[in-house]
């Protein structure tokens, strides 16, 4: 078996990465929009709204742990595109991760909605609405509140893609206080999880336009129609345009607030507190900025 | 005191694997069937739902601190089969470890109906019933949802312990994102969390054939009556096949996505950024495979 | 300021140790205690059954933290007499520690009762009762459920503190998967927290004499009067014995089926698989059993 | 970009310090605030009160991992105060951490009141107001409940701030059992989350003047009116004075019963069981207290 398997060996690194990027996406679509399934059919006996917060962020702390190792784990493109204008991921990378992360999303989907099939289909009636008493549709990608305006959408997306920045950045700055090796995805899912608590009541925190992209092409595909692209507004756009925006923010705010204050390269030694990390990472010699160890 | 314990020491190996896997068992079936049965007979008033998916968690968690030192954990006989399949646990141990496992849930069972007897007493008015408004036997083991068919059903156990082999072999992967020595525990716990969260309503996400059958077959003996193989249209067989269809899915889908790609051996050292696991577990020279260091 | 405080120093060890256990078990009552005062008196609206279990679960964790480095931080007499029982802790030390807890519980029952004396006072309408709609004796120590008989009373005490002692012996044993070095607090709290999850509804998880006494003195002197001992058919007794019990055959359970298998002394080197706790740690050339190293 | 970044690169320590301390600060609250608008506003349909106690918890978390590397995360001025008493901060700097630490929390109040714009007119009708069945100055600052008289609530804010530095100063004490490295912040942030399960319900467990004074100041000023500062009988001034008194208070109980009686310094070889804490940080020779590594 092990012989069969070392056949299909890869070597092409960026195949790889946008194999685990891809499988990341797909495991924290897979819990996060399960989790919605779970609450939204069984009709919060099966599950709360702190379940779903808790399922989209463990479902990001496992899409970490299966992919960090291989491809540093963006599962977000708000993010891979803030490290290209940050000049610490490649430009010629980029459609190749966001592609890989846009289907990794669209196939969790389709598993959520085939391991909820009898569900969905009980719960709504076999009816596959938008909106309504029994809509399904929130169940794979976001719609905003009814009260909340467009401009407030865009501030919500812009704030909470924003705070995932600032908070990643800093959990991967080792010249600041660093998570502990191995525990990054478990922090980064505790980042995603207060989102959720914080900020989900708008428009469902996508904070992600991968996220929120492959499910809803999924949805329009499957039965709930074209009006997933309209609704709300014509919605669909500002999870992938305020996010990305928002992620750029963030980046800068960690950057001008932090990052850039650190001290000069040569005075690393006596500023880094957490010898750990500086003997088991093989750092370059010049100044490590964040997510630059995984995302070269 | 000290003395007489290490006169019952034993040298046998396998038999000291048998003992760690029915306790660990053990452990997982009497805090997660104990929160069942907690929420159960409370009505809700002494937990919810979150609880069930909480004590399962934990259940596991301190299930492979008591056992993984000595047998590596599996405490899963979809997990065993799966090791088996990829070449890396022994067949001729299969039998064995999973037979104490099978025990160690069922004595489990045993013990929370022990604890819980007055309060199952009292709940069902004496009456230990598989259905109806008091119903008391989703204590022990999993029923499905009125509204699922038997492929649902089917389907949802192969998708849940998929995803349960998907992230337990990325945390053991020390060539990928491997969790913190010590805390594999807790991780796989937050495993089990995130799949009660997202999976749970459709039929109680056994994922873990000695789960589902040690406590039914116990409920058969202790008063809840054939009715327990009977139920869900002879439900039972299902969380014993599909979890191990499920298992070996999910093995599949993390060694042909991630782990067949990693560099090979001579270029292990600049790919493993986890130096400390380097130097603390003895591995062997040839390529690390996922589980390999704790099950032969 | 600092001068003036190092005034204060005390050598005297046992001193030392009485003054951690005292505040450690101040911590946690504090917490614990707390957190069922602020979910009796607002009605479940500021909390529910789970912060409770929380609560209990952080206050240990602090708890330990607090006073683990001086004395160990058993803070519960079951854990003190096991070890003792075990051989791993002096008789002569025991009545120290159980005063020390004892004293804790009883004077962090008092703090609570001022903090939340407002709330009490309100919420009962300044009747201090042990029973009926609006008691509130159950804020400081455990009451069994009404179905409850004195021997299920005694069997679900002597089982949750079995689990206690297995679980946490386990974390302790580095011959098995010791917890991560600085982080058993937050595992010890995570077993009670499971405990509480999947134990907690027939009596309250008191699974420590002094957790249950200390506030219950306080209780009858500070006007619930002598019902706090009368009441549930005189329980008063039963966390206090049962839970010694309990205590007890959870350590035999822990060293029969896992702990006096594990290799020998000089065997001790290949099994042991956790280097880094190996080296930190000034452990005897002898077996290192659980617990040995912190509590003599 | 990098470029560009790294002219805006500051050298002044002291600037350096006021920012991180600013932008914690400002990531708690916008947590923290945040989760008490998202409960409010969707009444409790997505979230509860758990949420809040997790969200300030969080916050508080990942106010830390963007600060401490930089300023030490102290993020409160009773923190700052009690250092400074204690002598282990200087008090020239105290009012400079005092400022930037009530201006970040104002500035994510605005932030807070920005992203729940459209929510807080919907939920309150355009009303804004501090009392009554819509208010929602509670989303901003603390205010007691009805029941609470002046001097209880002291207590309660003198007993929780004691609480969170007899905790905060356990965590970071070398020679009791420290928090691993590089999870103080998690562990900070569980210490505000058992605060906020068991002291929560009286008066909203500010336990931090920045955090109650400058959402206050931005709510007086965005609409709620004087009203702020009047409600509660003149509360207001009570989370910031009660808040500095239970800081020191819980200073000297940790100091007087747990730190002062460490061995001295020539001894500490012996006592500290944490070498891997000893080895990574550049510690002085002199006797290492709590805070004082990153505090000077």
């Amino acid at each position: 078996m092990d012989r069969l398997l070392k056949r299909c060996h890869i070597k092409n690194r960026l195949v790889k990465e946008c194999l685990a990027e891809f499988l990341g996406v797909y495991i924290l679509i897979l819990f996060g929009c399960g989790s919605v399934a779970q609450v939204t059919t069984s009709q919060n006996t099966k599950g709360e709204y702190l379940s779903i917060n808790l399922g989209f962020a463990l479902g990001t702390t496992f899409g970490i742990y299966v992919s960090k190792g291989v491809s540093g784990a963006h599962l977000n493109p708000a993010v891979s595109l803030s490290l290209c204008f940050l000049g610490r991921f490649s430009w010629t990378r980029l459609p190749f991760y966001v592609v890989s992360q846009v289907f990794g999303a669209f196939l969790a989907a389709a598993t959520v909605a085939l391991q909820y099939y009898d569900a969905i289909f009980q719960y709504s009636g076999g009816e596959f609405t938008v909106s309504g008493a029994t809509a399904t549709a929130g169940i794979f990608s976001t719609y905003p509140a009814d009260y909340l305006s467009l401009w407030g959408g865009i501030v919500d997306q812009v704030i909470g893609t924003a705070a995932l920045l600032v908070c990643v950045l800093a959990l991967g700055d080792v010249r600041n206080t660093p998570a502990p090796a191995g525990l990054e995805p478990v922090l980064v899912g505790a980042v995603v999880l207060v989102i959720g608590i914080s900020m989900g009541s708008n428009s469902g925190y996508a904070i992600n336009p991968a996220r929120d992209l492959g499910p809803r092409v999924f949805s329009w595909i499957a039965g709930w129609g074209v009006e997933v692209f309209r609704a709300g507004g014509g919605w669909w756009w500002v999870p992938l345009v305020a996010t990305c925006v928002g992620g750029l923010v963030g980046s800068l705010i960690y950057e001008l607030v932090i990052a850039v204050h650190h001290p000069l390269p040569d005075m690393t030694k006596e500023v880094n507190m957490d010898g750990v990390q500086e003997e088991n990472s093989e750092k370059p010699k010049e100044i490590p900025t964040a997510w630059q160890q995984v995302a070269l």
